[in-house]
């Protein structure tokens, strides 16, 4: 995780290669964490499911990308916004090889366990 | 304002005309407020300055803005954002006329006095 205090714009600095995805923090306070995450052909592991203590409210601005939760799929195009709720058991199961997918999410709510 | 409970994309949905400013709140929690807002042309009236009980992190997404602080005037093109700190004194002296400029806007922090 790379703090962004010198990022002013989402849709730069964006790495040639990406061998991992790209994490940002743009904002952190009290109960709020703001992220630019940054995937390029990048998926969850296989069998890895994300059970997050916080509630994710996420945005796909650039790319395309795919999520699976337990009861649906959620295909997710630029403007695209779900929000995840904190242990809602999900994945990241595709994101476009043809170019970097740009999301930018909000983690709200209580860290401790709910 | 008007719930986004419908919306699930933030580009669509834009009116043909637009009189005043349109504001859907897209996520509303204990401590954070997910807004869009899309302006055309719009300003902030006259000698009015926002001073606000909550912090704002506020991006543009679509079209071209110009918010004035009582200290700087920071031009915002899509992918640009900056952190408004509760009773930081702005206010948006233009958006662009050409097209809809599209906001996205994370108030967060207590909404009581600070």
């Amino acid at each position: 995780m790379v703090l962004g205090e010198e990022m002013t714009n989402l849709f730069t600095d964006l790495p040639q290669s990406l061998p991992d995805e790209l994490v940002t923090t743009l904002l952190e306070a009290a109960h709020v964490r703001i992220e630019r995450i940054v995937s390029h052909g990048h998926v969850s592991p296989d069998g890895f499911l994300y059970d997050q203590d916080q509630h994710e409210w996420v945005i796909v601005l650039r790319g395309a990308a795919r999520i699976l939760f337990e009861d649906r799929t959620v295909e997710m195009k630029p403007g695209d916004f779900v929000n995840i709720l904190a242990h809602q058991k999900h994945r990241v199961e595709w994101t476009t090889p043809a170019q970097p997918t740009i999301w930018l999410a909000v983690f709200y709510g209580e860290a401790a366990t709910e």
